[in-house]
């Protein structure tokens, strides 16, 4: 199977695990579940589930289902776009190439939905894997850890603070870029690898791998931000140098902020072909991601 | 010990809690966790983690440290707090006493303060019962489960839809107040009586006292709102007649709510009498709730 096939497939298995492990959207209050299936059903490219199915099939199947620990970094990061698009924040009236949450129902509609987003990633894998409690458990601590206030939540703040000065520092952008998306790429990873059962080893080389791609990932945004335009994105493009916010493209220019975000890339892929098991699907991904246009 | 004793016993240890199980102030980022710990250091009655203490404390001391747990329940109900009073929800100027979150911070510190807080309560579970896997895995079940789309949540967005309408239905008030209020309170309860290793049926009674005294404590909320003076109540009053809210009150009138009240009251603590240990400090807390003026 090439890599292309085994994207789809790792994308459909995601998007049908949406369907299954997220409430309907007639449960009451409908309005509230059909916010989140709204925001949830958008699309984009479910980078973060993809990679835990990734890190989890390393060794073909495994004992645990997967998917619900999938779905549940989904809506963690779903909740995160959402409260990230509203007035308040980045005040954004497009993603993923439709209305934004609080444009398509209304602000507090669009809270409430990235509210429940984020309990429902705790709460699915609490029920999920209620007769494994200690790899629920073990799921739910990574989770709380990389979505919390030191990391990802922390890293949507240093960027806002930095949006409001055209001086970020660089140390100041690592941590953002650190926290704000790399956190819960490692994540993915690490709780792939928790579903396998693999030891703290093989999880460590996962979250190093997942940190060096988010760095990669994030590189590329910034990137795309200044080249691409809306169409193609799906969000606002530009945003980045009309608020003439600090990033690596003006830190660094376009050139070496592509040999950087190469660099990270290799650091990445290098990782991921230390891992046990067949890490051929990571390795291609992260190539792939290196080379995105959106 | 006489009840006060005990009850300002209980907001002490749940005060010293707070200071322990959150991140300091000047965690980085430092605005994100000066703004987390102001709203948590509001203070208020404490009363959903007091509950959880009295529950896990029916026979004495327990194995396993019940504050975590209650730190944690008061971070859920702070989070919800604060984003409640967001402009976008209820634009409330005034929270126990001080200004809301987003008016001594702003809008964007505010709703990340909410999400962080949320999660940390799911974090904190997973962290300090880390030695005893089944139990964080079951605290973090009950909790997600009180606080998801269906119920805390859900209710906060039929709260909402109601405000829009004259005319809510007495199945849309019981719907709200069940869930907005009185899911957390069962929850509370419940969580006490796990972290107490309480079997099912206790379990049970606890979360059916609870929701007797959350529909208790939110006609109450109705009446206070009605009859009370900003002042003593530390947060806006008279704000459901100027809103021509659905509530208790203008359904049923001050008398009638008044006894419903009190018949909830009653249910709540003849569910308390029938717990096992000693539940007369359970008792005699529903009876100051139903008597409070703030």
């Amino acid at each position: 199977m090439d890599f292309t096939t085994k994207l789809n497939e790792a994308v459909a298995r995601v998007e049908n695990g949406l369907r299954t492990h997220v409430p309907d959207a007639r449960t009451r209050p409908a309005r509230l579940h059909a916010a989140m299936r709204y925001s949830l059903e958008a699309g984009g490219k479910r980078l973060r589930p993809v990679m835990l199915l990734a890190a989890a099939g390393l060794h073909g199947t495994t004992a645990a289902d997967p998917v619900p620990a999938a779905v549940a970094v989904e809506c963690l990061h779903t909740y995160s776009l959402i409260h990230d698009d509203l007035p308040c924040m980045d005040n954004d009236d497009l993603r993923r190439g439709r209305p934004t949450a609080h444009r398509a129902f209304d602000e507090a509609t669009a809270l409430l939905a990235g509210d429940a987003l984020l309990t429902h990633a705790f709460g699915l894998l609490a029920e999920a894997y209620a007769d494994r409690p200690a790899l629920a458990h073990a799921l739910i601590r990574e989770l709380a850890d990389a979505a919390g206030s030191r990391r990802l939540i922390g890293g949507q703040m240093e960027d806002l603070l930095a949006e409001k000065k055209a001086d970020a520092t660089p140390d100041e952008l690592e941590f953002i870029h650190l926290n704000k998306t790399a956190a819960m790429i490692e994540a993915s990873l690490a709780m792939g690898g928790l579903v396998a059962g693999f030891e703290a080893q093989v999880l460590a080389t996962l979250r190093q791998g997942g940190r060096h791609l988010g760095l990669a990932f994030q590189i590329i945004d910034d990137l795309l931000d200044a080249t691409a335009d809306t169409k193609t994105l799906g969000k606002t493009a530009g945003k980045d140098a009309r608020s003439d916010k600090t990033t690596f493209v003006k830190l660094h220019g376009l050139e070496t902020s592509r040999r950087l975000a190469e660099v990270q890339s290799d650091a990445a892929i290098a990782a991921f072909r230390s891992l046990p098991g067949d890490p051929s699907f990571l390795v291609a991904l992260a190539g792939q991601l290196l080379r995105r246009d959106r």
